[in-house]
Protein backbone atom coordinates (compact mmCIF):
# COMPACT_ATOMS: atom_id res chain seq x y z
CA UNK A 1 0.00 0.00 0.00
CA UNK A 2 1.35 2.81 -0.87
CA UNK A 3 1.10 6.62 0.19
CA UNK A 4 1.73 9.81 -2.01
CA UNK A 5 4.71 12.38 -0.88
CA UNK A 6 4.91 15.96 -0.18
CA UNK A 7 8.15 17.80 0.28
CA UNK A 8 7.84 20.73 3.18
CA UNK A 9 10.03 23.59 2.44
CA UNK A 10 10.98 25.97 5.01
CA UNK A 11 7.99 27.50 6.38
CA UNK A 12 6.41 29.50 9.03
CA UNK A 13 3.19 29.49 10.63
CA UNK A 14 1.52 32.87 12.53
CA UNK A 15 -0.36 33.59 15.59
CA UNK A 16 -2.67 36.93 14.14
CA UNK A 17 -0.97 39.12 17.13
CA UNK A 18 2.56 38.05 15.28
CA UNK A 19 1.18 38.82 12.17
CA UNK A 20 0.54 42.06 13.31
CA UNK A 21 4.12 42.89 14.51
CA UNK A 22 5.58 41.63 11.49
CA UNK A 23 2.87 43.20 8.66
CA UNK A 24 1.40 45.78 10.76
CA UNK A 25 -2.00 46.40 12.70
CA UNK A 26 -5.24 44.53 10.75
CA UNK A 27 -2.88 42.39 8.76
CA UNK A 28 -4.26 39.53 7.18
CA UNK A 29 -2.86 36.70 5.14
CA UNK A 30 -3.20 36.42 1.11
CA UNK A 31 -3.38 33.12 -0.12
CA UNK A 32 -1.43 32.26 -3.09
CA UNK A 33 -1.93 28.34 -3.39
CA UNK A 34 -3.79 25.81 -2.06
CA UNK A 35 -1.66 22.83 -0.23
CA UNK A 36 -2.51 19.20 0.06
CA UNK A 37 -4.07 19.40 3.12
CA UNK A 38 -7.78 21.10 3.03
CA UNK A 39 -8.40 24.80 3.76
CA UNK A 40 -4.14 25.19 4.22
CA UNK A 41 -2.61 27.46 1.66
CA UNK A 42 0.76 28.95 0.74
CA UNK A 43 0.22 32.71 1.71
CA UNK A 44 1.65 35.79 -0.52
CA UNK A 45 3.68 37.09 2.95
CA UNK A 46 7.07 35.94 3.58
CA UNK A 47 9.34 36.54 6.60
CA UNK A 48 13.10 36.49 7.04
CA UNK A 49 14.66 34.18 9.36
CA UNK A 50 17.67 35.68 11.26
CA UNK A 51 19.63 33.67 13.44
CA UNK A 52 23.20 34.08 15.33
CA UNK A 53 25.27 33.35 11.83
CA UNK A 54 23.18 34.25 8.83
CA UNK A 55 19.56 35.23 7.59
CA UNK A 56 17.27 33.12 5.29
CA UNK A 57 15.51 35.96 3.19
CA UNK A 58 11.51 35.52 2.19
CA UNK A 59 10.08 32.12 4.15
CA UNK A 60 6.89 31.30 2.95
CA UNK A 61 4.09 31.98 5.63
CA UNK A 62 1.36 28.86 5.51
CA UNK A 63 -2.26 29.71 6.59
CA UNK A 64 -4.57 30.35 8.04
CA UNK A 65 -3.74 32.10 11.15
CA UNK A 66 -2.69 29.61 14.14
CA UNK A 67 -2.69 30.16 18.18
CA UNK A 68 1.08 29.63 17.89
CA UNK A 69 3.55 31.31 15.73
CA UNK A 70 5.91 27.98 14.50
CA UNK A 71 8.69 28.14 11.92
CA UNK A 72 9.66 24.74 10.46
CA UNK A 73 13.39 24.40 8.92
CA UNK A 74 15.27 21.46 7.82
CA UNK A 75 18.73 20.56 9.83
CA UNK A 76 20.33 22.31 6.82
CA UNK A 77 18.82 25.58 7.43
CA UNK A 78 19.26 24.98 11.41
CA UNK A 79 23.00 24.87 10.46
CA UNK A 80 23.15 27.94 8.15
CA UNK A 81 20.96 29.58 10.53
CA UNK A 82 23.35 28.94 13.69
CA UNK A 83 20.42 27.55 15.97
CA UNK A 84 19.98 23.65 16.67
CA UNK A 85 16.18 23.15 16.89
CA UNK A 86 14.75 20.09 18.56
CA UNK A 87 12.55 17.29 16.65
CA UNK A 88 9.17 17.76 17.27
CA UNK A 89 5.65 17.07 16.05
CA UNK A 90 4.17 20.00 14.74
CA UNK A 91 2.31 22.21 17.57
CA UNK A 92 4.79 20.81 20.75
CA UNK A 93 6.78 24.02 20.37
CA UNK A 94 7.59 24.19 24.55
CA UNK A 95 11.19 24.85 25.41
CA UNK A 96 12.10 24.99 21.46
CA UNK A 97 14.58 27.29 20.03
CA UNK A 98 14.23 30.90 19.26
CA UNK A 99 14.86 33.07 15.73
CA UNK A 100 14.52 36.97 14.72
CA UNK A 101 11.56 37.15 12.02
CA UNK A 102 11.59 40.10 10.58
CA UNK A 103 8.46 41.62 8.61
CA UNK A 104 7.90 44.66 6.36
CA UNK A 105 6.32 46.27 9.28
CA UNK A 106 8.84 45.18 12.33
CA UNK A 107 10.41 42.36 13.64
CA UNK A 108 9.54 39.73 16.01
CA UNK A 109 11.81 38.28 18.53
CA UNK A 110 10.42 34.58 19.39
CA UNK A 111 11.37 33.28 22.32
CA UNK A 112 10.39 29.22 21.28
CA UNK A 113 8.56 27.93 18.36
CA UNK A 114 11.39 26.63 15.98
CA UNK A 115 11.52 23.08 14.91
CA UNK A 116 12.25 20.75 12.77
CA UNK A 117 9.16 18.96 12.12
CA UNK A 118 9.06 15.15 12.79
CA UNK A 119 8.21 13.56 9.47
CA UNK A 120 5.01 12.25 9.66
CA UNK A 121 1.78 10.77 7.38
CA UNK A 122 -1.61 12.82 7.37
CA UNK A 123 -4.76 10.12 7.17
CA UNK A 124 -8.32 10.77 6.57
CA UNK A 125 -10.72 8.58 8.89
CA UNK A 126 -11.44 6.29 5.68
CA UNK A 127 -7.51 5.94 4.74
CA UNK A 128 -6.53 4.75 8.06
CA UNK A 129 -8.80 1.76 8.47
CA UNK A 130 -7.92 0.88 5.03
CA UNK A 131 -4.20 0.91 5.91
CA UNK A 132 -5.51 0.01 9.30
CA UNK A 133 -3.25 2.25 11.15
CA UNK A 134 -4.33 4.49 14.14
CA UNK A 135 -3.67 7.83 15.08
CA UNK A 136 -0.31 7.86 17.01
CA UNK A 137 0.83 4.83 15.35
CA UNK A 138 4.40 4.48 14.10
CA UNK A 139 5.09 3.44 10.63
CA UNK A 140 8.05 2.13 8.86
CA UNK A 141 8.32 3.89 5.17
CA UNK A 142 10.22 2.52 2.00
CA UNK A 143 11.30 4.46 -0.74
CA UNK A 144 12.67 2.84 -3.81
CA UNK A 145 15.43 4.18 -5.95
CA UNK A 146 18.93 5.19 -6.39
CA UNK A 147 18.83 6.48 -2.65
CA UNK A 148 16.24 3.92 -1.43
CA UNK A 149 15.92 3.81 2.39
CA UNK A 150 13.15 2.90 5.22
CA UNK A 151 12.31 5.81 7.38
CA UNK A 152 11.70 4.67 10.62
CA UNK A 153 9.29 6.77 13.14
CA UNK A 154 7.02 7.84 10.98
CA UNK A 155 3.84 9.41 13.15
CA UNK A 156 0.49 8.24 12.00
CA UNK A 157 -1.75 11.30 11.95
CA UNK A 158 -5.36 10.60 11.58
CA UNK A 159 -8.36 13.00 11.32
CA UNK A 160 -11.40 13.43 9.17
CA UNK A 161 -10.27 16.79 7.51
CA UNK A 162 -6.89 14.78 6.63
CA UNK A 163 -5.59 13.77 2.75
CA UNK A 164 -3.22 11.35 2.56
CA UNK A 165 0.11 12.36 2.44
CA UNK A 166 3.28 11.76 4.10
CA UNK A 167 5.26 15.11 4.58
CA UNK A 168 9.11 15.23 5.05
CA UNK A 169 11.57 17.79 4.93
CA UNK A 170 13.91 18.84 2.50
CA UNK A 171 16.70 17.01 4.15
CA UNK A 172 14.90 14.04 4.05
CA UNK A 173 13.62 14.41 0.63
CA UNK A 174 17.24 15.04 -0.56
CA UNK A 175 18.44 11.65 1.29
CA UNK A 176 15.87 9.74 -0.14
CA UNK A 177 15.85 11.41 -3.61
CA UNK A 178 11.67 11.83 -3.26
CA UNK A 179 9.91 14.67 -4.87
CA UNK A 180 6.55 15.44 -4.89
CA UNK A 181 3.82 12.97 -6.38
CA UNK A 182 6.48 9.97 -5.63
CA UNK A 183 4.89 7.15 -3.43
CA UNK A 184 6.02 5.33 -0.50
CA UNK A 185 5.42 2.35 0.28
CA UNK A 186 3.91 1.18 3.92
CA UNK A 187 6.75 -1.63 5.48
CA UNK A 188 5.27 -2.41 9.24
CA UNK A 189 2.93 -0.68 11.53
CA UNK A 190 4.08 -0.12 15.46
CA UNK A 191 0.75 0.44 17.72
CA UNK A 192 3.26 1.30 19.92
CA UNK A 193 5.89 3.94 19.05
CA UNK A 194 9.51 2.51 19.59
CA UNK A 195 10.90 5.46 20.24
CA UNK A 196 10.96 7.60 22.99
CA UNK A 197 12.36 11.22 22.79
CA UNK A 198 15.18 11.78 25.73
CA UNK A 199 15.26 14.48 27.40
CA UNK A 200 18.20 15.82 25.60
CA UNK A 201 16.20 18.28 23.31
CA UNK A 202 17.00 20.22 26.55
CA UNK A 203 20.48 19.98 27.11
CA UNK A 204 23.05 22.70 25.83
CA UNK A 205 23.12 23.37 21.81
CA UNK A 206 25.46 20.42 20.05
CA UNK A 207 27.96 21.74 17.80
CA UNK A 208 27.19 21.52 13.97
CA UNK A 209 30.38 22.01 12.71
CA UNK A 210 30.45 19.13 10.86
CA UNK A 211 28.08 20.07 8.65
CA UNK A 212 29.52 23.13 7.70
CA UNK A 213 32.03 23.87 4.95
CA UNK A 214 34.80 24.32 7.63
CA UNK B 1 28.47 -4.85 13.95
CA UNK B 2 28.81 -1.49 13.93
CA UNK B 3 30.46 1.51 11.66
CA UNK B 4 31.10 4.96 12.40
CA UNK B 5 29.78 8.13 10.91
CA UNK B 6 31.70 10.46 8.48
CA UNK B 7 29.64 13.23 7.39
CA UNK B 8 30.79 14.62 4.11
CA UNK B 9 30.23 18.51 3.65
CA UNK B 10 30.23 20.05 0.57
CA UNK B 11 33.99 19.62 -1.28
CA UNK B 12 36.31 19.76 -4.21
CA UNK B 13 39.23 17.45 -5.47
CA UNK B 14 41.41 19.25 -8.18
CA UNK B 15 43.49 18.20 -10.58
CA UNK B 16 47.09 20.04 -10.70
CA UNK B 17 46.14 21.64 -13.75
CA UNK B 18 42.93 22.84 -12.70
CA UNK B 19 44.77 24.19 -9.39
CA UNK B 20 46.82 26.31 -11.10
CA UNK B 21 44.35 27.72 -13.54
CA UNK B 22 42.67 28.49 -10.19
CA UNK B 23 45.40 29.36 -8.20
CA UNK B 24 48.11 30.34 -10.04
CA UNK B 25 51.09 28.84 -12.25
CA UNK B 26 53.13 26.36 -9.92
CA UNK B 27 50.66 26.61 -6.95
CA UNK B 28 50.80 23.38 -4.41
CA UNK B 29 47.50 22.50 -1.57
CA UNK B 30 48.68 23.60 2.27
CA UNK B 31 47.03 20.93 4.28
CA UNK B 32 44.84 22.25 6.81
CA UNK B 33 43.65 18.89 8.71
CA UNK B 34 44.05 15.51 8.38
CA UNK B 35 40.75 12.94 7.62
CA UNK B 36 39.86 9.80 8.63
CA UNK B 37 41.19 8.32 5.24
CA UNK B 38 44.66 8.24 5.20
CA UNK B 39 46.99 10.72 3.08
CA UNK B 40 43.70 12.43 2.75
CA UNK B 41 43.26 16.08 3.86
CA UNK B 42 41.19 19.25 3.79
CA UNK B 43 43.41 21.97 2.17
CA UNK B 44 44.04 25.69 3.04
CA UNK B 45 42.58 26.25 0.18
CA UNK B 46 39.01 26.99 -1.17
CA UNK B 47 36.86 27.91 -3.98
CA UNK B 48 33.82 29.78 -4.95
CA UNK B 49 31.23 27.62 -6.80
CA UNK B 50 28.96 29.29 -8.90
CA UNK B 51 25.61 28.28 -10.29
CA UNK B 52 22.50 29.51 -12.43
CA UNK B 53 20.84 30.26 -9.77
CA UNK B 54 23.31 31.30 -6.73
CA UNK B 55 27.00 30.90 -5.98
CA UNK B 56 28.66 29.43 -2.58
CA UNK B 57 31.73 30.59 -1.37
CA UNK B 58 34.78 29.02 0.36
CA UNK B 59 33.99 25.68 -0.93
CA UNK B 60 37.09 23.31 0.73
CA UNK B 61 39.57 21.51 -1.45
CA UNK B 62 40.64 18.10 -0.34
CA UNK B 63 44.12 16.90 -1.75
CA UNK B 64 46.53 15.32 -2.54
CA UNK B 65 45.70 16.51 -6.01
CA UNK B 66 44.01 14.12 -8.81
CA UNK B 67 43.71 13.26 -12.24
CA UNK B 68 40.33 14.58 -12.14
CA UNK B 69 38.37 17.39 -10.77
CA UNK B 70 35.58 16.45 -9.29
CA UNK B 71 32.86 18.72 -7.17
CA UNK B 72 30.74 16.70 -4.90
CA UNK B 73 27.96 18.70 -3.18
CA UNK B 74 24.82 18.06 -1.33
CA UNK B 75 20.87 17.86 -3.32
CA UNK B 76 20.04 21.22 -1.02
CA UNK B 77 23.31 22.69 -2.45
CA UNK B 78 22.52 21.59 -5.97
CA UNK B 79 18.80 23.30 -5.45
CA UNK B 80 20.73 26.50 -4.24
CA UNK B 81 22.83 26.20 -7.20
CA UNK B 82 20.95 25.71 -9.68
CA UNK B 83 22.05 22.36 -10.82
CA UNK B 84 21.12 18.66 -10.75
CA UNK B 85 23.98 16.39 -10.60
CA UNK B 86 23.57 12.80 -10.47
CA UNK B 87 24.08 10.55 -8.00
CA UNK B 88 27.67 8.89 -8.60
CA UNK B 89 30.35 6.62 -7.01
CA UNK B 90 33.50 8.58 -6.53
CA UNK B 91 35.63 8.75 -9.88
CA UNK B 92 32.71 8.45 -11.77
CA UNK B 93 31.71 11.57 -13.76
CA UNK B 94 31.19 10.79 -16.96
CA UNK B 95 28.66 13.06 -18.54
CA UNK B 96 27.58 14.57 -15.25
CA UNK B 97 27.24 18.26 -14.35
CA UNK B 98 29.19 21.35 -15.13
CA UNK B 99 30.18 24.48 -12.93
CA UNK B 100 31.73 27.44 -12.88
CA UNK B 101 34.75 27.23 -10.16
CA UNK B 102 36.56 30.70 -9.19
CA UNK B 103 39.96 30.92 -7.29
CA UNK B 104 41.95 33.58 -6.46
CA UNK B 105 43.74 33.77 -9.47
CA UNK B 106 41.35 32.27 -11.94
CA UNK B 107 38.42 30.74 -13.12
CA UNK B 108 37.31 27.23 -14.92
CA UNK B 109 34.39 26.69 -16.46
CA UNK B 110 34.20 22.74 -15.73
CA UNK B 111 31.94 20.61 -18.35
CA UNK B 112 31.80 17.73 -16.29
CA UNK B 113 32.56 16.53 -12.60
CA UNK B 114 29.93 18.00 -10.43
CA UNK B 115 28.18 14.88 -8.38
CA UNK B 116 26.25 14.02 -5.18
CA UNK B 117 28.30 11.43 -4.01
CA UNK B 118 26.66 8.01 -3.66
CA UNK B 119 26.65 6.70 0.04
CA UNK B 120 29.49 4.07 0.77
CA UNK B 121 31.67 2.13 3.48
CA UNK B 122 35.63 2.22 3.25
CA UNK B 123 36.53 -1.21 3.98
CA UNK B 124 40.51 -1.80 4.94
CA UNK B 125 41.01 -5.94 4.07
CA UNK B 126 40.85 -6.98 7.26
CA UNK B 127 37.38 -5.23 8.55
CA UNK B 128 36.18 -6.39 5.14
CA UNK B 129 37.05 -10.17 6.24
CA UNK B 130 35.61 -9.10 9.24
CA UNK B 131 32.39 -7.70 8.14
CA UNK B 132 32.37 -10.53 5.94
CA UNK B 133 31.84 -8.19 3.04
CA UNK B 134 33.46 -7.86 -0.63
CA UNK B 135 34.26 -4.89 -2.90
CA UNK B 136 31.26 -3.91 -4.56
CA UNK B 137 28.57 -5.43 -2.18
CA UNK B 138 25.87 -3.01 -1.24
CA UNK B 139 24.75 -2.64 2.11
CA UNK B 140 21.69 -2.04 4.97
CA UNK B 141 22.99 0.02 7.62
CA UNK B 142 20.56 1.39 10.05
CA UNK B 143 20.87 4.42 12.20
CA UNK B 144 18.82 4.52 15.51
CA UNK B 145 17.79 7.72 16.76
CA UNK B 146 14.53 9.91 16.77
CA UNK B 147 15.55 9.94 13.04
CA UNK B 148 16.31 6.78 12.91
CA UNK B 149 16.38 5.01 9.42
CA UNK B 150 17.53 1.82 7.52
CA UNK B 151 19.54 3.07 4.46
CA UNK B 152 19.57 0.90 1.68
CA UNK B 153 21.85 0.27 -1.52
CA UNK B 154 25.09 1.24 0.40
CA UNK B 155 28.13 0.52 -1.91
CA UNK B 156 31.17 -1.12 -0.29
CA UNK B 157 34.59 0.14 -0.97
CA UNK B 158 37.64 -2.44 0.47
CA UNK B 159 41.23 -1.53 -0.06
CA UNK B 160 44.17 -1.85 2.08
CA UNK B 161 44.35 1.77 2.39
CA UNK B 162 41.04 2.64 3.27
CA UNK B 163 40.11 3.17 7.03
CA UNK B 164 36.86 2.24 8.32
CA UNK B 165 34.03 4.94 7.94
CA UNK B 166 30.57 5.02 6.08
CA UNK B 167 30.40 8.41 4.67
CA UNK B 168 26.97 10.42 3.54
CA UNK B 169 26.28 14.15 2.61
CA UNK B 170 24.85 16.26 5.14
CA UNK B 171 20.99 16.18 3.60
CA UNK B 172 21.80 12.00 4.73
CA UNK B 173 23.26 12.74 7.76
CA UNK B 174 20.34 15.37 8.63
CA UNK B 175 17.52 13.33 7.66
CA UNK B 176 18.92 10.86 9.97
CA UNK B 177 19.78 12.81 12.56
CA UNK B 178 23.56 11.62 12.39
CA UNK B 179 27.11 13.21 13.53
CA UNK B 180 30.48 12.80 13.34
CA UNK B 181 31.64 10.07 15.84
CA UNK B 182 28.52 8.34 15.90
CA UNK B 183 27.97 4.41 14.87
CA UNK B 184 25.27 2.40 12.31
CA UNK B 185 24.72 -0.96 12.62
CA UNK B 186 24.88 -3.23 9.70
CA UNK B 187 21.82 -4.94 8.89
CA UNK B 188 22.69 -6.78 5.61
CA UNK B 189 25.21 -7.38 3.29
CA UNK B 190 24.01 -7.96 -0.88
CA UNK B 191 26.42 -9.68 -2.57
CA UNK B 192 24.53 -8.22 -5.93
CA UNK B 193 24.06 -4.83 -5.41
CA UNK B 194 20.20 -4.76 -6.07
CA UNK B 195 19.78 -1.05 -7.51
CA UNK B 196 20.51 -1.07 -11.17
CA UNK B 197 21.44 2.60 -12.23
CA UNK B 198 19.19 3.62 -15.10
CA UNK B 199 19.77 6.31 -18.06
CA UNK B 200 17.52 8.93 -16.56
CA UNK B 201 20.35 10.95 -15.36
CA UNK B 202 21.31 11.82 -18.87
CA UNK B 203 17.99 12.65 -19.34
CA UNK B 204 16.76 16.99 -19.12
CA UNK B 205 17.46 18.55 -15.80
CA UNK B 206 14.31 17.44 -13.91
CA UNK B 207 12.64 20.86 -11.57
CA UNK B 208 13.66 20.85 -8.01
CA UNK B 209 11.13 23.74 -7.35
CA UNK B 210 9.46 22.11 -4.71
CA UNK B 211 13.14 22.16 -2.30
CA UNK B 212 12.81 25.90 -2.71
CA UNK B 213 10.73 28.18 -0.46
CA UNK B 214 8.57 29.31 -3.71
Amino acid sequence: MNIPVGVSARHVHVSQADLETLFGQGATLHPKKELSQPGQYAAEETVDLKGPRATIERVRILGPVRPHTQVEISKTDAVKLGVDPPVRESGHIEGSTGLLLIGPKGYLELQEGVIVAARHVHFSEEDARKFGVHNGDELDLQAQGERGLIFNHVVARVSRSYRLDFHLDTDEANAAGLHNGDEVEVVEVHEEPRWQAPQSDREPVKSYSEHVGK
